[in-house]
């Protein structure tokens, strides 16, 4: 067994089987809600819904008391009242039930001191059982290849290389909408709440082993274990990238997350230097954290700052340029070879200077295939940003023109479409060094979709995309100097 | 007539009858691709395409000379080589013909003093003729109320109410679908090119007096006329906000915009020092530049900075007090009366503090009907952030909830989204107030298309839409500071 499997929070991600509290035949209660997307997932190991009154819950066999359950449970699920928490995980505790998400709220959030009591009166009886949990006042975890989601939302993006620990529920569940925007998906994902049991430091330690989790992503309100934070985390960005968004810097950041999850945040400058030290790479709203994620998830350490940019278009070439300067990053001067390479594939009126603009008058296979190989075969160039834009419309236009029929114009220009995708997807393990592309589509365009799904991320924007290479970059240089440590 | 009907541009913009040259039954040729998206977009008016060879040009009767044209031309369009722009102006000139668009690449832009001399060559053949064209090496232009447009890009988006000029193509044609992420359009959109005769000062001062044209976005590499420049956008923005996107600040912004358009950058701190005194309100990139033209071009002015945030999730309202201060904005302190009003409406473990946050226990009309107009009605208030998630397929599982049979429960759900958007988008006229949406979705969730097309503005994210708010409250702040100029 693995560290990663004998970790405590290992089987609250991969439960063989789970007994559900606060599940009704009222379907839009919170946690109807949240046993229906359990089992819209398809979760392989039996789920016993435990209520007083209802024999059956949608549409299986509930129980009135967990001591009634006839087989092993390795999760308890708890969307219960406030007051009825500590009677529930007393019983889960005599019944051998030793892993459990507390989803209630009312707890250590609240104003006033009857909260702070009834959580440290749910942490005695989980300590007296020994119990480990998640929440209070959190909304579950998602663990997609394991087809677990215990959450209120159905988990509608793919199983992906994202693994994220929030002290927001909202950002684990209203995000698989926002990753779906992209093709990606988590690894695991925890809503951690009031943090009880449960921390951050807890969660980078899980995820650091977690063998489908290629970057830890956090949601952050305030950290609570400081010392021991920085002490993993450092560890852990050694050999895994870490990015976090916090809000608490700010006063009105850290008023909203102290009544939000009871966190208290500290001043904007301490956390900076928290994250520094940590080698944790910090994001400015919730589309960074993500964009940077999926950058630093899924491309190779650059060697140094240099990047390359190719564009047909001036304007978004120019904003990817003062992006990349903002971002850190400088842009590439190409060898007398390189420039010499390109000029014999761009027309009199482009650019071969960097950015490298081909104009209208493209030749997409140049661009996402001779183009690229040339600039990354440059050891002045340490990566490579490609505006993407290739309007499946017009690309059957062409198919037309050269003389197909317009029957067959559609199936021909996927079929480029597809090829071209592929071989330009493949440019960034070929070199060891990272490949992002930038538009302003979105996966409602063939080459967008085909791109994200063999693996080269394409942002939303070039100056996203670049400034996410930047963090990339930066993320790199602090590899780079702590290598010997 | 007004000073709209009388000034330069606006013959351009509302040709009666247009020539064009350089579109030929070869569809993949840039002129091709143009002509074809000035016919897809159905022009009224007669055009006319001038080609030495075919009499039919998709589907029009071809003229080998403008000469022969049978009817008067209001508008020239060239999409040729370089060097026969001079002699086809020439004779359009002697046509009569007082308007042109000037596609060709090959002038001012190229290195060397050629380019420049052909560019001082056709300026004079213009002044020689009293021709006023727009270019060379742009784009072109599209009015999409006048159903024109010259580009090289379907006009995909509905007409709107952003006037913008440009000096990168791209960041007319290729954000038609960025728009349309929004449901947003353009009034009037100018690609400039290298400005020969037709610059960002004189497209401020045209789209200053166009109605539909409610904010004018500009993207800048370099301003040519200075002194002019702030004359003109100074006056401007004191009765219609101006939002600029200018990349030149930074040495690698500024190198791709001298090889892109010739255009001369500045420093940051010169073009930021120009924006102040304009009244220009700057973006950082081109989501940021349509963020802020959708709010300061969509909502009425705030008296002041105080921002309420009402949210039914945590995270997202936290993130949004975040970006409300990061972007100058203060979270409201509200009225004893006000907080007595929303307790009455929030469960017991919800907050009634800013961020006002329903928690998950949300009731949809309190929460876009009853709450707004309580907040709004606050004279602590000047700024409401609506936090928007309404997931169809929740609203159609409540209405099952509540026993209306599934084969009805799509279209009661559709009718209560559609009612509940159409009163929450009716809030900012009724008080006066600026009212702005976040979310996490897209166009894809009938709440958000209802919203966006009732005319209230959502954005892609809560920090986004915070952002665009403090854009908005810093221009109104402006406007107060210059009343009485």
């Amino acid at each position: 067994m693995s560290s990663y499997d004998t970790h405590a929070l290992h089987k609250i991600m991969h439960p063989k089987s789970i007994a559900f509290w606060g599940a009704s035949n009222n379907s839009m209660a919170m946690g109807s809600v949240q046993l229906s997307n359990l089992l819209l997932m398809n979760f392989e190991g039996p789920v016993y819904p435990i209520h007083p009154k209802h024999q059956m819950i949608q549409g299986l066999q509930a129980y009135s008391r967990v001591s009634e359950v006839p087989g092993p449970v390795d999760l308890a699920v708890l969307v219960l009242p406030t007051h009825v928490v500590p009677e529930v995980l007393e019983d889960c505790g005599k019944f051998g039930i030793d892993r459990a998400i507390i989803v209630s709220a009312g707890f250590g959030e609240q104003d006033g001191a009857h909260g702070k009591e009834l959580q440290q009166q749910i942490v005695d009886i989980a300590n007296k059982y020994s119990i480990r949990f998640v929440g209070p006042n959190c909304i579950g975890v998602v663990n997609p290849s394991h087809r677990l989601n215990t959450t209120f939302f159905p988990y509608e993006a793919t199983p992906g290389f994202i693994g994220m620990a929030s002290q927001s529920g909202s950002f684990i569940t209203q995000m698989f909408v926002h990753l779906a925007k992209f093709g990606l998906g988590y690894s695991e994902g925890f809503s951690l709440g009031n943090e009880a049991m449960t921390d951050l430091t807890d969660c980078i330690e899980y995820l650091a082993e977690s063998p489908e989790t290629r970057v830890i992503a956090l949601y952050i309100e305030g950290i609570r274990r400081g010392r021991d934070f920085v002490r993993v985390a450092s560890r852990v960005s050694r050999k895994k990238p870490i990015v976090a968004f916090y809000i608490g810097g700010s006063e009105s950041g850290g008023r909203a997350g102290m009544s939000h999850t009871g966190a208290m945040a500290g001043p904007d400058a301490l956390y900076d230097g928290i994250f520094k030290q940590s080698g944790i790479i910090r994001a400015r709203s919730i589309e960074e954290l993500f964009d940077f994620c999926y950058v630093l998830g899924s491309q190779p350490l650059p060697k140094g700052d240099n990047v390359a940019i190719l564009t047909h278009s001036g304007g978004p070439g120019a904003a990817a340029a003062d992006a990349a300067e903002r971002g850190g990053l400088k842009l590439a001067s190409f060898s007398s070879e390189t420039l010499t390479k390109l000029q014999a594939l761009v027309p009199g009126t482009a650019s071969v200077k960097n950015p490298v603009d081909l104009t209208f008058s493209k030749n997409y296979s140049d661009y996402m295939a001779s183009m690229p190989e040339i600039l990354l075969s440059d050891s002045n160039v340490d990566s490579l940003f490609i505006y993407c834009l290739m309007p499946h419309q017009r690309v059957i236009q062409a198919v037309v023109g050269a003389g197909i029929g317009k029957d067959q114009a559609g199936s021909f220009a996927n079929q480029y479409i597809t090829t071209q995708s592929a071989i330009a997807s493949q440019f960034a393990a070929k070199f060891g060094k990272p490949v992002v592309g930038g538009t302003y589509c979105d996966r409602s365009e063939l080459f967008v979709r085909e791109l994200q799904d063999n693996g080269m991320p394409v942002l939303a924007s070039p100056e996203r995309a670049v400034t996410a290479m930047g963090a990339l970059a930066k993320y790199a240089e602090w590899r780079r100097n702590h290598e010997a440590d």
